[in-house]
């Protein structure tokens, strides 16, 4: 049972549906599909010909960052981070944006090989999505890996919350992981987020020893560079910006500037609590303890029947 | 024809002369050699008795960094950033320094290996040059690859527009490129500039598409840390302070510090205007629009007579 | 007699007590152990029924940073940093810690792989050590290279003083240097300083051409991400948290973020006085001249009897 659901929690083989992890407690609004067990939800679609189509309405909201603290965010299908877009190599995709916002927008798809005319950058590749105004992105997904997507009109859009994961799984050679995450950094008006969220609002993560866990890291900034840092020994480097690196790295703390993402993976070897966060202290702390950038894995024994070999001596 | 000018403009043959790129409209004064293409111009020498020499003279000027934005700026030979010195791997260099400016100044060749007084650091391996006198520094080029010179007498000199690109061409093994540009980066007094100029004044770069196009990233502060990301898909880190790096690494998003310097390779794969910026949004845009780090690719169809794998269908 | 300096000083062999390198003037107290040159001291333990038992005490110090500039410190053993923890793979290590602070705080030991509730982060996996309490950590060592430990309690804490190096002698395969220095990056209450100093209160290092130079870049922050420049050519950066590269590669620059450590080796090829500084200028000078994250190399000729290839025409 316990076996089953390991296998079942392998992702890489489809781009959506399988991904069934066991979660903390969801804090997110059915806004969108899927709860992927970080505070993150599956973007859903629509097949019409052949095509994959979604639908994203950017909006205001009014959005919970941490308990009490409500900050007047900008959101696509209302919820920080947008809905993750997990597509496969080779799918035609088509975006409907709805501009709901008071202000014009654009949506620029970060790291993707795709026509100038879909690249989303307002007065020199389209023009302004005005509100109430609607706008079709329509392409062919030839980037593999992990990628995101954001507004790129006004910093300050990006900042307001319009940013979400766009992961392309390869049809060869994906990232093996019994897990797979994502951590969104913002830093601008919504304060220090992890997916939209600051500590202690942050959902937790779940592992179990032995496993290998994706972590998908992204910088959304709109302004600063993170040092993030994982307790517990090191990880491993294995992607940038969707790319794999033809030599994976060891390493604890990695830095993280606005624009790029990374895949590492790490292999709980004890129990526990294990922190992950931002090592700049005025991001991650306060006096009163920690705080933004700051999430709690929550390491399980592992499965029956693995082998045990990762469990260290005290 | 066309196929002509793509070979006579590969790079690495010789070290100077032999770059002749479709430039824009050339904005900079007529201080310095040949314009290459991106708001620089290339150093101009004299041999004597197998020495190239060049001259430098160091100087207040007004500086024009976007249309109607005139700072007081600090300039080798008047432009900004100073001219782009090439030499070979193996030359004997010898460079005049004359100091015109209302104070104190010397020169540092960062990355160069060479002589401990030539290195340029005032109170420790030379004195101060005082305003109207002139040094004389002379070392043979032994580091090869994309370095740069700056003032080394108070941070803000830098930040005023005492630098430049130093590249010293290898007798062997140079990073092939149909096109060679620099780019720059400058968060100082001048605000932020690339080659000395704020988008929209930034040159328009030119490329075509399949071509093999070098990019030279130098991060002259001298205050920060900028995310470079370029569109249309990714690009590949060939080499890091002059250095090739053992594997080259594929990103779209590369982190560029006060003090480096990047080679980047890019094939553009599609026509059309993509964006280069630092992807921290206030340094790159403002509610009126872009501003700052940003310039914008020109991509043309393939020469003909190229093959066309790399065009993707839309 | 050189030579056989040059071999003692051979480091990786076993844990502690090996390093004699000729060093300047000491500026440390007593304090703590054996000096190692950089400014830092060496931590003294004694083995009890085969654990190495080190005793630490957390407290208030005045602490002078420069000539005439002394600032309220936090310390462990009353120097900033604390003692150079230095000990062998496998080692079962104890660590008694007084807190003699006026404030609660725990100890975090970065990159370590060790069971939860010895990670010290207070309010997670463990209480807070209140003032006038002791706590004792125990733990086997398992994660080689360099790593460091510091406060997890208040990011200002850290930035008092409250940190030090961790370096985790391997069985086999140790980096081979004939020196071996750290250089701790901190940027908080203390201002900018290598380990604990100031420019011109940094300790001067000492190599000779042709040796191989260790040095262990540790950033501490707790707030600033800091290009680190060494002048004279390159270096080589051979480990990142303690792990070794698969492939090295070669720069003269190397961004350091809080939280990071990085072994670099340098083979001088010239003699003289150079440079290793943070590269932004705010860090590094001011219009007086150099001051904060700056040391200085003093390069002396090769020892008699070891062969010149190194050595440069000028």
């Amino acid at each position: 049972m316990v076996l089953l659901f390991v296998l079942t929690a392998l992702v890489g083989v489809t781009a959506s549906g399988v991904i069934r992890q066991s979660t903390a407690d969801p804090v997110l609004p059915a806004a969108a599909g899927e709860d992927l067990g970080d505070g993150t939800r599956l973007a859903q679609y629509e097949v019409v010909n052949g095509v994959k189509v979604f639908r994203l309405r950017a909006a205001p909201t009014s959005w919970e960052v941490s308990p009490g603290n409500v900050r007047q965010a900008f959101a696509y299908n209302g919820i920080v981070p947008g809905p993750v877009i997990r597509i496969n190599e080779g799918d035609q995709v088509r975006f409907i944006l709805q501009n709901d916002l008071p202000e014009p927008t654009a949506l620029h798809w970060h790291g993707m090989d795709l026509p100038n005319d879909q690249d989303g950058v307002p007065g020199l590749t389209q023009p302004e999505i005005e509100p109430g105004q609607s706008f079709t992105y329509e392409w062919k997904a030839i980037s593999t890996g992990t990628h995101w997507y954001h507004s790129h009109m006004h910093g300050d859009q990006e900042g307001k919350g319009l940013y979400g994961s766009l992961e392309v799984v390869p049809r060869l050679g994906d990232i093996t992981a019994a897990r797979d995450y994502r951590l969104i950094i913002g830093d601008g008006p919504l304060g220090f987020v992890f997916n939209g969220k600051s500590f202690p609002a942050t959902v937790p993560l779940r592992a179990r020893v032995g496993e290998r866990v994706r972590i998908r890291l992204i910088g959304a900034g709109p302004e600063m560079i993170h040092p993030i840092h994982l307790h517990s020994g090191h990880f491993e480097l294995v992607a940038q910006d969707g790319k794999r690196l033809p030599l994976p790295q060891q390493m604890d703390t990695l830095l993280v500037g606005v624009g790029q993402t990374y895949d590492i993976v790490w292999t709980p070897t004890r129990v526990g609590k294990w922190m992950i966060h931002c090592h700049i202290f005025s991001h991650a702390e306060t006096h009163h303890g920690m705080a933004g950038l700051v999430s709690i894995f929550n390491v399980d024994p592992p499965a029956i029947g693995l082998p045990l070999p990762l469990q260290q001596g005290g």
